[in-house]
C-alpha cells in the first residue's frame, strides 16, 4: 500500500522508517536532501514534492513544525491537495491549534478526500520504538481505517472525538503537564531550601494526593530519578521550545473558547523566561532553575 | 497506656476513638463539652486541662486548628508543658508552618520531653477508618516510639527527616495539590469548550503525561469520577477553606526561605476568590467554577 | 482633496464626519448601508467599494476591527490596493498587531503607495470631539505628509517610529493601563475591605508613588470619581471585551518577540473571566468587581 | 518639649536630626552605639533604654523594621509602656501590618497614652530634607496633636482615619506601585524588542493612559529619566528588598481581610526573584531585569 509521508525531522524520519519495516510502500518528501537520501537508503521513494508523494497513495502523513507548514504542503503549489486520489486519507500529525486541524480536514474534504488529525505523545524515543500514542480525531469510519496504519509507528491509537478533538486532547494534556512540571519544581525547590531531603519528599508526594507523572517519572530534582533528564543535566527529552510552543497553542485556543486559564498563562511565561535566556534546547524540567539561586544553577 | 488527647474536631475526635479502640488509656480535653461527653461515652477519661491530660501520659498528641492554638495549649496557663512528665512525648498532628514546629520542638525539649510533628492526611474519612497517612518530623529515636501510637490511628507512618520535616512534606505535597487541581480545572474547562468529551479527555490525560491524582482520583468535572465530590455538588471532601489554609502556610514558608513560587501564590488567589465568594465549605476541587460561566455553575 | 475612508464604526463614523467639517472631498465605503447613508446625508460621497473609495484618492483611511478585516479590504476583490493611484497614502487607524502592520506597509509600497499605522486612543468622546490622540508608524516624510490629515480628527499625532511603531506604542500603553486599572482595583478593594474610605485612600495614591491614570482620573470604585464609568454603573467608557483584545494584542507580540510578559498575562485572564461571565460591554474599570464578594458587586 | 526617639537607622537618623533642628529636646535610643553618638553630637540626649527615652516626653516616636521590633520596644523590658507618662502620645513611624498598628494602639491606651501610626513615604531623600509624606491614623483630636511634630520631619501630615488607617494607606499605595513598576518593566521592555525608542515609548505612555509615576518620574528602562536609578545602575533609590517586605504586608492584609490579590502575590514573586538572586540591595525599578535577556543585563 502506497502512503505518502511528508515531513522527516526528529520525529517524522522515525516514524517513516517503521511505516517501512512495517512492509508499506513509502513515498517520502522533505525540503532536506539529506533526510530524504537518509529514507531512500531504508527503502524509501523519494518524491518530488507533496502533490508526487500524494499521487496515487491510500494515506498521506504530515508530520510538520506548525500550521502555516501544514498549510502550505496541504494548498499551495504541488502541494497535496493537487494530488490526492478520491478517498485518499490525510493524517496529520503535526501538533497544531484545533481550528487549523479542523479548517484542513474541511478543506480535503472539499477535495474528496478524508481526514484525521491524529497529534503523538512519547517523543523521539516512542517515535523510534514505535510506541507512540496517537490522539485520533475524525469520524468512526475515518477512525478504523487509520487504525492500522498508526499501528506500525504506536502503541496506543486513541480516538477523541470529531476533527480537531485529537489536537484539543493533546493541547489540554499538555496544558496540565506544563503548569504540573512546574509546580513540581515550586514545592522540591521549596522543600530542599526548608531542608527536608529531596528523594524523601519525592517519595512523600509521589504517594500522596501531589502525585503526578512530573514527580513520580520525571521529577525535575537532579538525582532523584536517575533516568529522568534532571539526573543528566536535562539533555534529551521534551525540549522547553516544544513546551513553550504548546502552551501558547492551549492559551490561543483558550482566546477563541473565550476561557481563563489563569495557571496556564503564567506557565507559559516561565518556560519564556527559560527560552529567552538560552535555554530553550534543555529538557522543560530545567525550568526548576527558575527557582533556585544562581550559584546552585551552577553547580547543578 | 496513658495518651492525653487534646483537640476533638471533625479529625481529632474519630482519631481519639481509634487509640480507645487500640486499648489506650486516652484522657481528651477540648472546649467543647458535647465533644468530650462523646468521647466519654467511648470510654475515655475527661481532663479538666491540658496540664490534667499531660499529667502523667507517655504520650500527649494535640490536634488543633493552627500554631497559635498549638502554643496556647503547649505553654498557656495549665498548659500541656506544666503537666508534662519526664520522657514523655509531645505528638503534634496539627497542620502548621514548619518553623513554628520547629520552636515548638525546642520548647519541649526545654521542659525534658520529646517532640515530634506528625500532620497527617487521608481526611475525615481515613481519620475514622484509622488509614491516615502521618509524615512525621523528628529524630529516628523518637520516630520508632511514636510509631506503634500513630498505628492506631493510621497506616502509612513515614519518616520525612528531623523536626519539622513532617510540616515540610505536608505543605509542599499540598502546595502541588492546589496547583495541579486548579490545573486540570483549567484543561478540563478549555476541553469540553472546544468540544470534546470530558470522559475521553480525563481518559487521555489518566494515561499520557498530565496523569495526577487530581485528575485520576479526584477530577473536579462533574461526572468524570462517580466517587469524587465534583459528582455530587462538592460536597464531603476536602474543604477549599482548608486548601487555602495550607497554601497560606506554603506561601509563607516561601517567603521565609526567600522562595518564590509563582504558582502557589497565583493559586492561593483562586481559592480565596472561592472562599469569598461563600463557597469555602465547598470542596476544594470546585474551583473548577471559577472557569465556568455562571450559567454552567448553576446547572451544574 | 479626496480621501477614502473604510470602516464607519463607532469611532470611523465621527472621524470621517470630522473630515467633512474639515472640508475634504470623503468618499466612504462600509458593508453597513445605514452606516453609509447617516455619512452620505453629512455629505460624503458612497463609494461601491473599497477599491472604488481609493480610485484617485490622495489619502485612504482604514478603522477596522482586527487585522484579517484590514488585509481584506486592502488585498481583496475590489480592494483599495485594486484602485490605489501611485504615490496615494494609506493611513491604518486600525489597532491590530506590529508584525501585521509591518506586512501591510511592504504589500502597500510593492503596489507603489505610501502607509502608516496610525492607532489612536482617546474613546468615541475624542472621536467626536476632534480630539484623539494618533500614534504614527512611517517613515519622517510619509509622517509629515499624514499629518495634516490626521490633524482634522485629532489634537496630538506623534510620530512613533518606523511602520509598526504606532501599533508597538498603543500596545505598550495599553498593556500598563489594563494592569494598572486591575492594580488599583486590587489596592481600592483590599484598603476598604480593611477599613479605610476609598476617597481618602485615593486621594492619598494619588498623591504618592501609586499615582497612575488608573487611579486620579479613572478610578474603578464607585463614587471616587464622579465622571468616571464607575460612579455610572460601569457604562460607556472603553469596553472590557476591548481591553481584552489589546492585551491579547500585546501578549500576542510578546510571544513573537521572545518576550515574558507575567502581569499582562495574568490581567489578560482577568479580563477574560469578566468577558466570559458575560460583562464585556461594561467599561473595563469593572473588573475590580472580581475582587468583591457578590453582595458588595450587587448592591454597587 | 522633650521628645522619645527610637530607632536611628537610615530613615530615623535623619528624622530626628530635623527633630532637633527644629528645636525639640530629642532623648534618642538606639542599639548601636554608634547612631547614637552620631545623634548626640549633634544634640540630642542619648537615653539609656526605651523607659528612659519615654519617661516625662511627651511624644514618643518609633522608626523601627518590622512589628516585632515595635511590640519589643513598647512592652518588653524597659520598653516605653514602663515609662510613658499620662497623656503622652506615641507615635509609630514604622511600616508594618495594620492589625498590629491597632494592636499597639490598644495597648498604648490601656497603659494611659495616645496612639497614632504615622508610617511615611519620601525616602532617605525626604527624610534628610524633611520633606517626607506622613500617613497617618488615629482620631481627629490626636491627628491635631501629632501634626506640628509631624511637620517639623515632613512636608504633607495626612489623615487616613482612625488607628491603623495610615498603614492601610501606605501598604495600598505600595501595592500599587510594586504592581505598576513591573508592568512599566513589562511594557518599556516589550516595545524596545518590536524595535520603539524607549524615550519615545515613555513620552507616550507618559502623556496617555499608561501615564503613571513608575513611568513619567522613575522609568526602570536606563537613560529615558537621567535623573532616575535606573539611570545610575539601580543604586540608591528604594531596595528591592523593601519593596518586597511592603508586598509582603499587602499579601498578610489581603489573607486576613480576606480578598484576593492576583497580581499582587504575583508582584512579590517577581521582587522575591530578584532578591533570591542576590539583587534585594538595588533599587526596585531593577524588577525590569528579569524582562530581559542575560546580555543585555551585563550590558546595562
Amino acid at each position: 500500500m502506497k502512503i505518502g509521508f511528508i515531513g522527516l525531522g526528529h520525529m517524522g524520519a522515525p516514524m517513516a522508517l517503521n511505516l517501512l519495516k512495517a512492509g508499506h510502500d513509502v513515498h517520502a518528501f522533505d525540503l532536506s536532501a539529506d533526510a530524504l537520501r537518509a529514507l531512500q537508503d531504508a527503502g524509501a521513494q523519494v518524491a518530488a514534492s507533496p502533490r508526487d508523494a500524494a499521487s496515487g497513495a491510500a494515506f498521506v502523513i504530515t508530520m510538520l513544525p506548525a500550521a502555516p507548514h501544514v498549510r502550505s504542503v496541504l494548498a499551495g503549489e504541488n502541494g497535496v491537495l493537487a494530488g490526492l486520489g478520491a478517498g485518499a486519507t490525510v493524517i496529520d500529525s503535526s501538533t497544531i491549534d484545533p481550528a487549523s486541524a479542523q479548517a484542513f480536514g474541511a478543506l480535503v474534504r472539499e477535495h474528496g478526500g478524508a481526514f484525521v488529525d491524529a497529534p503523538v505523545s512519547g517523543g523521539t524515543g516512542g517515535a523510534a520504538a514505535g510506541t507512540l500514542t496517537f490522539m485520533v480525531g475524525g469520524s468512526d469510519v475515518d477512525f478504523e481505517r487509520v487504525k492500522p496504519v498508526l499501528a506500525g509507528m504506536g502503541k496506543n491509537i486513541v480516538h477523541c472525538g470529531a476533527t480537531g478533538m485529537g489536537q484539543v486532547a493533546k493541547v489540554c494534556n499538555n496544558l496540565v503537564l506544563g503548569i504540573s512540571m512546574a509546580a513540581v519544581s515550586e514545592a522540591m525547590s521549596l522543600g530542599v531550601a526548608l531542608g527536608i531531603d529531596p528523594k524523601v519528599l519525592a517519595g512523600i508526594v509521589n504517594t500522596s494526593t501531589g502525585r503526578c507523572w512530573s514527580s513520580d517519572t520525571y521529577n525535575p530534582y537532579p538525582g532523584v530519578i536517575a533516568t529522568a533528564p534532571s539526573s543528566r543535566g536535562y539533555s534529551g527529552g521534551f525540549g522547553t521550545d516544544l513546551m513553550l510552543k504548546d502552551l501558547g497553542l492551549a492559551n490561543d485556543a483558550a482566546k477563541q473558547a473565550r476561557q481563563p486559564v489563569y495557571l496556564g498563562a503564567l506557565a507559559q511565561q516561565l518556560y519564556q523566561t527559560m527560552s529567552s535566556r538560552g535555554d530553550g534546547q534543555l529538557d522543560f524540567s530545567a525550568v526548576i532553575r527558575l527557582y533556585q539561586p544562581p550559584t546552585k544553577k551552577d553547580a547543578s
